[in-house]
């Protein structure tokens, strides 16, 4: 059962794990259909990579709008599969690295992938790694070449790889015939009204009969990470007192308050 | 009572708030109503840091022309956090910096913070910091970077941080995709007439029939950096004879020198 | 017989063609008449090389969509020549090289090619090796001078030299000159529906009544690498239990199965 | 009395004087009333500086036409204002220093003003400063980045500082926000008729009935250092006699010859 | 006669003439009056320059398309001046070397000739000396500079230099006024029909009835290279049994084997 | 007398002239009104400097076509004046050095020049001198800041200094602020129908009733220098005998070869 795997989320394997938590602080909810094909269809991947000896090495490219749940996906992906070899590469690891430290760091990793027979390798946040910025545009030939590059490299015999990227940026992708050198690409959406009503109702931070109303307020489609900020704030309460008591079920969120905190973000 | 708060700025926690107090050299007057909204957000914000569990990163930016103090409005929320850690990253202290040395320095303010249990960072001129204009454009696409990935790094377990951000040139920013790298974004006004009276009138520099004429001259809306100038210059009257008795009290400004004062300026 | 020839692969002449060999991982099928031209040709490029006291150098430029078989198909060509010397210059064995340190590995295996009596030199994927990228767009200018250099040097008194070039990017390669530079320039197409029916049928993992709807479901031109992967993928079966039953001859690809694949890979 | 000021130009206090004199090597003439407020409104803001505790800082930009007389004014001011610290940044003193080199002696200067109870730092035309050229255009980010950075950074307590900059190219400033970040802004006009009668009749090197014809065939308005270039040449004779005669007030300029000056430097 | 002296061509002084004869490798045919045009030209600026004491350097360009016979003709030009000192400046003898050790290498070129009395200088497809490409475009300035310079720089008193330039591209080369930097600009052709006609009789490789079926077929002009490899390929034979019956005299090329040569690299 | 001293170029003060001289290696000729005019008016500025008291420096542009006689006439000028400081800056010779080198180079130079009373330093072609190419435009900004600034900088006490640039790019030099620099700007035009004649006439190598058909020939404006190269091809005859019996007087140059001679060239 899906929905019961994504709540089940708990350190399994050791340090790697308690890294890759990192990536879905706020737990897994059930984000509705489009989020379930979407897992359905990574585990596939991983079940081809794990016993096609004809595929050595598949590509799976994660694309969505800011806070859709790229990482978290992926991180969860990752967990799920029992590699042995997980590793997440992050622009938030090299601050300040020059580009070809970069390089260096990147061909490190699928060099110590190479060495396990089964691994996965999270490319997270593309543009990031690029140091793509639209002015210009700029970002790293250097680190894109080495991209494309190893997104093609066949691992040694007997080895195999999976390779997620994520990228709120697909057309900026594209252009760089990124896109192209991954060999399935998945949309991962932001959440509509239906999503947004699931994600409420097992919060279990509103009063039922409001669940309604915020879903209303909302008006528009909203990303699950952006949501669950917006929920955090309006449970802090009015006077600031702290959410402690919405999250124990003991009180619930004001609506009005809700309306505040709604409009002051969108401003 | 804000208006209180705002007047009884005073050192209260050794060396780091000497410094910052540097940033709000001319005090803090009253500057109406939407300065205070901001002021309000703000310290909601500080309190959601302090207090939630699931929310070890805010990020918020003060956007707004030029002198209209967003500076000063950093550092009184800094101040008034009462957090153990405040540091500004500012490019005052980094002139002659390589890129990457400036980069290092960004990292290091982070680093420290992420050691200390609540923490407030101050981005100040974020597009000073990343050595922008507009003829190009160019600017550092190193630190542009190293930004974009701290504003979204999660803290060690048990660290909470928040990250102030000013700028002038909230559209450049935009374009760079950093104004969506903060969760938040508050606009800091210029005066409007209203506020402008009220400004004046605290200063008490005007004979009262004046303040009314003063306020019709100006005629637009004014930064309160640029009123406050204004003010100074006018003060020294004709003669150059200083303002010391103006601010004392002990005399007024002679509104038709303020005149001569507003037209060398605007010309 | 060429068809004959295409299925005999096997390691002939020590590590050089193992190497080789990893470029045609899924074996060489028949892939129609345009294929089975392209093949003779080269053969006949082969043959002048190595009788004509006239040509110590030819050039041959293979170009067509990606995955449409290029690399393939010149590893092909160069195990069937029986050159002593063959050596494959490729972005993948240069991964975080500099421009220059790749332009010296690039001079070297001529330098050593120049040494034997007959040799192929296979520069793959020739817009990798560029480092080119659509945005700018950028590449490397270094490397481009090297290959228009060496392209048109003749070798030594008494030796000869074929170089075989692939490439997905033909315009681009045009647009830098680098298409004229070589003596010969052959496209390699993607396969119609003739030729997948070819595949198919020889690969034996369909039933026979579905070989047809198959081809009818993929309704367009598809890339002999795509094909392989999409009937790979299918072959794994709904349930992931695995392709090794239906490459065995003993069991069929489920006719619904390959169609929610291939809606999948399309998406 | 100002035009006596003007003339009296002589050394006062030792060798920083005798270098800020090199900038006014033609002397002070009379230049007409608009010249006259530029230095009256200057003359206030050294006042301000001297006298207000709340202004540890005022920038002021002399912006006009090349030869309008920038420089020699900003010297003069310099001059006039009896502070112990006064040092002029020129790209003269630069050549063949580097863009970090500059930026280094630039920041050094303003670190020992703020050793001085009053500094007066003139940045001499700020487009030579940055490297500037209008293809590209082309200029020194660094050296930008490091005025718009300490235009703006306050003196240490106690310390007080009047900034001065000459450009001849305010436009290009302007894009650069290099304008707005001075507190003031003053155009230096080049001569318009009047201004010219003045300065010829002070000079007194025209027979009386020629002034008025020499001013008709100018019939345009032009700078006062190349009107005094003018009468240099014209000054030295058709047989290229001397000027000495005429200075000396023993002969005066023949017109015909003058017009003859006048059309080659047209030409 | 010139064509004789076409033909003659054989070593005469030693290992520069070695050399030299590389570019000619398939030797000097009669290619019609445009070609033998050039050539008397070309003579009559080697006995200006050995004669005159006027003239202590001429430089003339040579510009045609690819393969017309530039290279191949400034070095018979050089062959058959007798001068002391010869040499070929080439991008093939300078591959991975810096822009600036280019330079060196050109400018030490150019003082050698200047230490005899009589020198030729080969600069040989000058845009691949300047690494040119059309994206950008891109070129080394440094060496586009140093050509500039040291085409127009007079040799010491006594010494005679003649620069012979070569290149496809005159059109790049004027708009870097590389062309009106040379003295004189003369251009290759490519074979009309009759120049074809021509060249083929003297190769003799066809039966007589069958050449004017082989320049039909031609159709269009085509450079002295290309035709030169056509044939060579025609005359390997549909069974590739090698080409030395035909050059031998002992059979012909069959011209349906050259009509399919013809189309293949046509197409 | 102009046009006797024209003719009387002979060395003078050493060394320094022998070089100087190799700038006018065909001597000068009478080139007509226009020509003698713009010599007229350098010999005054020579005059002004070196008499006036106010005129420590004085700049001068000698700007026009290719091959108008510029360099010549700036070495005619120096040579002319008796100043015991004459040096010419010239690409020619700093073939091979960075930018940064050139800068030292020239600013050696001006400091040079500054140690004697009366200096001329010359400028040859400024554009050759920036390195600058019309694609991009590409140059040296570093050695275009160092001339702007070298252009205005005041020599010490006592000092006079002439620079005499040349270019044939005025507009380039005027986008780049440089035609501004100077304070004098001299057109050098081509020859026309008149000049023309008097310069062949004074060679005295045409039959009397030739002259006017080789001025008809031309048909057009036509520089100085390529009228001189054109004379001397025409003069070596149509066997190549040489030019000596021409330009002794023994003979005249044959017409038609000189026709023969022009059609080739223009080509
Ligand atoms: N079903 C779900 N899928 C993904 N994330 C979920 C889900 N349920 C809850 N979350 C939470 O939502 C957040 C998603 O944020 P995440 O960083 O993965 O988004 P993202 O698309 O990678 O954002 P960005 O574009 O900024 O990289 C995480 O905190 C995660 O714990
Ligand atoms: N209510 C207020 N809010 C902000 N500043 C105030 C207020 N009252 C008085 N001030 C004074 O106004 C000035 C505001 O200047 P500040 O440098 O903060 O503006 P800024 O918007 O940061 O300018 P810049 O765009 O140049 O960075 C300070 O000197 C401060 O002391
Ligand atoms: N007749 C054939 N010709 C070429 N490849 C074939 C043929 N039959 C089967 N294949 C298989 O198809 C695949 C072709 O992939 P290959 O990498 O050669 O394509 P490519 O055009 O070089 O792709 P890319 O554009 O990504 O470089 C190989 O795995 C090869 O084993
Ligand atoms: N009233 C005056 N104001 C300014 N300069 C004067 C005045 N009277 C005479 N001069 C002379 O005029 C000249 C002005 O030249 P100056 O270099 O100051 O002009 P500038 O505007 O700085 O020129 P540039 O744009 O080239 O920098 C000086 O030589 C100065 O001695
Ligand atoms: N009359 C001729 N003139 C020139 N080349 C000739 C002539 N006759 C035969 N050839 C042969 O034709 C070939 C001409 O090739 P060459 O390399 O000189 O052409 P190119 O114009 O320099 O080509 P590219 O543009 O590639 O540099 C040579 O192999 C030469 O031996
Ligand atoms: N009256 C004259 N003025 C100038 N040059 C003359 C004159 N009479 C003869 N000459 C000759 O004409 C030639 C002029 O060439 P010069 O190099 O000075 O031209 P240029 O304009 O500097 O050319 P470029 O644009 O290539 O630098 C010299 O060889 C000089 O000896
Ligand atoms: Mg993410
Ligand atoms: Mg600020
Ligand atoms: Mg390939
Ligand atoms: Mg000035
Ligand atoms: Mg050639
Ligand atoms: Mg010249």
């Amino acid at each position: 059962d899906f929905l019961r795997a994504l709540h089940e989320v708990q350190p399994a394997f050791g340090a790697a794990i308690n890294t890759l938590e990192m990536y879905r602080l706020n737990g897994m909810l059930d984000c509705g259909e489009r989020h379930r094909h979407i897992q359905e269809m990574a585990t596939t991947l991983v079940e081809q990579v794990r016993r096609s000896e004809r595929t050595p090495l598949l590509t799976c490219l994660l694309e969505g709008p800011s806070g859709s749940g790229k990482t978290a996906m992926a991180a969860t992906i990752a967990i799920d599969s029992d590699f042995p070899f997980i590793k997440v590469i992050s622009a938030e690891n090299m601050v300040g690295h020059t580009e070809s430290s970069k390089c260096g760091v990147i061909a490190k990793v699928f060099e110590d992938a190479y060495k396990s027979p089964f691994s996965i390798i999270i490319l997270d946040d593309i543009e990031r790694l690029l140091e793509y910025v639209n002015i210009g545009p700029r970002f790293s030939n250097l680190i894109l070449q080495t991209l494309l590059v190893l997104l093609k490299k066949i691992p040694p015999k007997g080895r195999k790889l999976l390779v997620l990227g994520t990228t709120s940026m697909p057309r900026v992708l594209e252009s760089m015939d990124l896109v192209g050198a991954f060999n399935v690409s998945l949309h991962v959406p932001v959440l509509n009204r239906a999503d947004i009503t699931k994600v409420l109702e097992s919060l279990n931070v509103f009063a039922k009969q409001d669940i309604n109303n915020a879903v209303t307020a909302l008006d528009e489609e909203i990303p699950i990470k952006r949501l669950l900020m917006l929920v955090e704030m309006a449970a802090q309460g009015k006077s600031g007192q702290g959410a402690e008591e919405v999250y124990a079920g003991r009180s619930k969120i004001d609506i009005d308050h809700f309306y505040d905190c709604l409009h002051d973000l969108a401003s």
